[in-house]
C-alpha cells in the first residue's frame, strides 16, 4: 500500500514529506481554485512565483499577463486578481500565460517543486483529482497553504475530504495524526461546509462580507475535470 | 482582552508568537507531566536541555541526576526515564535538581525560553494552572511539544481543554482557526479522552501496548496543585 499524509502547514513540511511522492497543494481560498479554473478556461499555463517583484517582470511581456493578491486583495497594478471569477467568460486571459503570485498558494508550491510531482486540487476539480491519483499509484501528501504559515480551516476541511476517499479506495494507508485530525474536522463540518467555515473561523466569516459569494463558489464540488500539474516552470493541464 | 494563541506544532511557533505572553509548554505524553509530578514529589528543579550531550555533561554532578528519553525510551546511561513513575515515592530525588532531556518537551522550552515567561502544562495541573493564569492577566500561547516537529493528538486535545475554560473567563479572546481546531477535537473526545486518543493515533496505540498505565496516569486532572515556572535556566515551582 502507498502511503497518505497531510502537512496542515508549509512550515511542516520538510518534517513530513514522503519519499517518490505527489504532492496536492491546496489553497481553497482561492489560489488553487482560481488555478483549476483559468486552466480550464483557456489560460494556456500558469507560471508561479513566491515573490510580486519577480511576477511584476512579466507585466506586458509578449504572451503574458500578470496576476495576483496579498492578503485576498488584488495587487496594485497587475492585470488580474486572485478570483476565479477573472479567469470565467474572459476572452483576454485565453490562450495567455499568467504569471501569478498569492500570499499562501504560490509559496507552497515554491517549497515542494524540487522534491515532488506537484499538482494543484481544490473541490471543483475533486473528483477527477481522486481518479488521477487513482491511476499513479504513488504516495501523496496533501499540503495546506494555509494563512500566513499558519493552520486554517478551509485547507484543513479539503485534505480532510480527500483523504478520507483516498483511504477508502484501500489503495493508501496512514499513520499521522494530521490525516485523522483533518478527517475528523471534515466529518464535523460536512453537512454543509461552508456555514462550518464561517461558524469556526472569524477571518473567513469577516472576509464574506466582501465576498461570500466567491467563497460559495470555491466550495462547489466535481464541476471541473482537469488536473494541473506543475511541469518545466509551469502549470499546465495534465494530458496522458 | 488578552489574547490566547495555540501553536499545534513548535515549527509554527515564529509565526504565531505573541507579544508581552506566557507560554504553556505542552508534552502530556510524557515531558511536561513529568515534570509536574517530580517538582510535586520533592525534586528541587529540573534543568531542560534539548541535546542528550549536554545533559550527560550533569552526570555525578554534585546534587545533580540526570534524566532523558529520545523516541520514548531511556536514554543508555541516564539515571531516569521520562516516566512519571521515576519521580514518585522515590527518595533518591528529593532535594535534587535534574538535567532533563527529551525527544520534544525540552526542545520546546529551548525554543520560547528567551521570549517568555514559560510555565508547564499537564492535565494533572490544570486547574491550579489556570487559577494562575487568571491571575497573571497577560496573553497566552500554549505551545504543543507534538512528535517529532509534527501535531500530535493528546497535546492538542490538552491545548483545547484548556483554551476553552480561559476562553469562558472571558478574560482571553482569541480569532485563529488553531484555537477552534483544538477546542473542536477535545470537545469531539472529551467524554473519555484515551480512548479517543487510541481510535486516532496509531502511533500512541501501539505504545499503549507497554506504557499503557503510564497514558492513564497522564490524563488524570487536577490531582497536583502546582505550576512549574522557567527562572534562570531551571524549572521551579512557582511561588508568590
Amino acid at each position: 500500500m502507498k502511503k497518505i499524509e497531510i502537512c496542515l502547514a508549509p512550515v511542516l513540511y520538510p518534517h513530513q514529506k514522503l519519499d517518490d511522492s505527489i504532492v496536492v497543494v491546496i489553497d481553497i481560498f482561492r489560489a488553487t481554485t482560481t488555478f483549476c479554473v483559468a486552466l480550464a478556461n483557456g489560460v494556456e499555463s500558469i507560471k508561479p512565483f513566491a515573490s510580486a517583484e519577480e511576477t511584476f517582470t512579466y507585466k506586458n511581456k509578449e504572451g503574458y499577463m500578470i496576476a495576483g493578491e496579498r492578503n485576498g486583495y488584488k495587487l496594485e497594478g497587475f492585470d488580474l486578481s486572485n478570483s476565479p471569477k477573472a479567469f470565467m467568460n474572459n476572452d483576454e486571459v485565453k490562450g495567455k500565460k499568467i504569471a501569478f503570485t498569492t500570499t499562501n498558494g504560490t509559496q507552497a508550491i515554491s517549497l515542494v517543486k524540487d522534491d515532488a510531482t506537484v499538482v494543484i486540487g481544490s473541490f471543483l476539480n475533486e473528483g477527477a483529482l481522486l481518479r488521477w491519483l487513482v491511476e499513479q499509484d504513488k504516495n501523496v501528501l496533501l499540503l495546506c497553504s494555509g494563512w500566513k504559515n499558519t493552520i486554517n480551516y478551509e485547507d484543513t476541511l479539503f485534505a480532510g475530504s480527500l483523504a478520507e476517499k483516498m483511504i477508502k479506495t484501500d489503495l493508501w494507508e496512514h499513520s499521522s495524526d494530521s490525516v485523522e485530525i483533518a478527517m475528523t474536522l471534515y466529518n464535523e463540518g460536512r453537512e454543509n461546509l461552508l456555514e462550518y467555515i464561517y461558524k469556526k473561523s472569524a477571518r473567513i466569516k469577516k472576509r464574506s462580507e466582501e465576498i461570500g459569494q466567491e467563497f460559495e463558489y470555491c466550495m462547489k464540488r466535481g464541476i471541473l475535470q482537469n488536473v494541473p500539474i506543475f511541469r518545466d516552470g509551469y502549470l499546465i493541464n495534465y494530458e496522458e
